[in-house]
């Protein structure tokens, strides 16, 4: 069988963008990745752990790949896009993994009618604290979920081929709009993103020497990147508002069955919770 | 060397309780570990885990203890205080593993002048949302912290007593006063609890399938067993509304740069939280 995408492009070389150059080489489903960079020493080191077969400093390099992928900062996505479009063949595919979908389809669809490539907007829900190729992983989509965010005018068959790239990465495949896409993250990620960097920043210094697990866990992604997670939050303010807003009454309706000392009002609230969580699995 | 506690009583033989009396057994701490718990099944399991050498229903068998050690919920341990002080003989060193201190040690404190035994409060940072003799492990507490909580009258020479009992299990043992105790576990334990569960429970039941591993980091300790945490929070309801406040304001500061863009701003807010995440560790 030959590589469904002979020659694959990936501009953003770090743990995703790494990952997938991984996951497309170990699977045979990819003979030659590009990898787009923006150092020559990020490039060297996405070679070193195999995530590239060939590396330019020149986004026009991904002019021969029969796939794109951009897997860079949410914030660069659509300029990226336009760079990338402008240099691909007629119907090259094109796709992204970024944490928002709303503004990035958003920006692709005003161009439409000028553009030469096809792009359907993707999130793999396999990120981490961790970066750079070094915590690159050919198995980081395996048993997760990707979801794959059309436009209203998008063709059907452009989303079957990304949504055939994740699923040959081993990722479960949801197709939903954007907007959708980013209200239901703002709720599982980027929500408790904020919160876990409130909690940590609020953690008086005296008090560090005295966090166990419960305080490692809760704040453990308020490790991320802040550059990276700035822009993301900044992308999604409307949904992640009301999804702070939720866990905001949920957290006071917990404060005042306390302070009401309503024990049996408090076990049913961290009952609920219990609950969803221990549906969700470790 | 002869056992320095040849006999001890562990009252509640659960997670904490199973992996006292495994420690001390491995250890050769302990001659004797006399259970007490409240079901012959639980107690069986703790027999089978090697938690324990003798097994009582009855609170009476930790009599003839050198050492106790209650690790129960916090809410019944003031009573089972009562309990053993009462058939303990005359100055038998008696702590406890509570997550909070404040109003356990008052309570003991209240009756000293009666009491036959020597209470020095003690809480081993070392829990977890797992739960029950099997999950005990004999290492729980080794490189860990433990905090011994003497009132202003405990006798030094008590406090070294159970601080000795502590970092012979390989923990580090800093001593403060219960009310400061609480104070810095409302916000590295208690407060983060609450806002998992907040977090868990507010999470929208269609999102489910879309959470990844921020979300379940974020709220892993809401999988916590709701009965023992409402006793927690109930009992540290003043410290934990002050902690929750101040992670309620660094959230909000984080909504408001967000809602403004104020990118700048943003970085800064998420780059303080990094630094204080990375400083504590994985």
């Amino acid at each position: 069988m030959n590589a469904p995408w002979p020659t694959v492009a990936i501009v953003g070389v770090g743990l995703v963008g790494g990952s997938i150059g991984r996951a497309l080489l170990a699977r045979g489903l990819a003979e030659k990745v590009i990898g787009v960079g923006r150092s020559r020493e990020s490039l060297r080191r996405a070679k070193r752990t195999g995530a590239i077969t060939d590396a330019s400093l020149e986004t026009t390099a991904v002019a021969e790949a029969d796939l794109v992928v951009i897997a860079t900062s949410v914030a660069t996505i659509p300029e990226l896009l336009e760079q990338v479009d402008a240099v691909v063949r007629p119907s090259t595919l094109i796709t992204d993994a970024g944490s928002t979908k709303a503004s990035i389809v958003a920006a692709w669809e005003r161009g439409r009618k000028r553009h030469r490539g096809r792009f359907v907007g993707s999130h793999p829900l396999a990120g981490s604290h961790r970066r750079g190729p070094e915590a690159s992983d050919p198995e980081l989509f395996a048993g997760r979920v990707a979801i794959v965010t059309p436009a209203a005018t998008t063709p059907a068959n452009d989303v079957e081929a990304v949504a055939s790239l994740w699923s040959s990465l081993g990722a479960t495949v949801y197709v939903m709009n954007p907007r959708e896409h980013d209200k239901l993250l703002a709720a599982t990620s980027h929500a408790p993103h904020a919160i876990a960097a409130a909690i940590a920043a609020s953690t008086p210094p005296a008090a560090l020497p005295f966090t166990a697990t419960g305080w490692r866990d809760t704040t453990r992604i308020a490790a991320g990147d802040a550059e990276l997670w700035a822009d993301i939050l900044l992308d999604n303010a409307g949904p992640l508002a009301v999804a702070l807003a939720r866990i905001a009454t949920v957290s006071e309706r917990i404060l005042t069955a306390i302070e009401a000392g309503d024990r049996r009002r408090l076990v049913k609230l961290l009952s609920n919770a219990k609950e969803v969580r221990d549906a969700v699995g470790s």
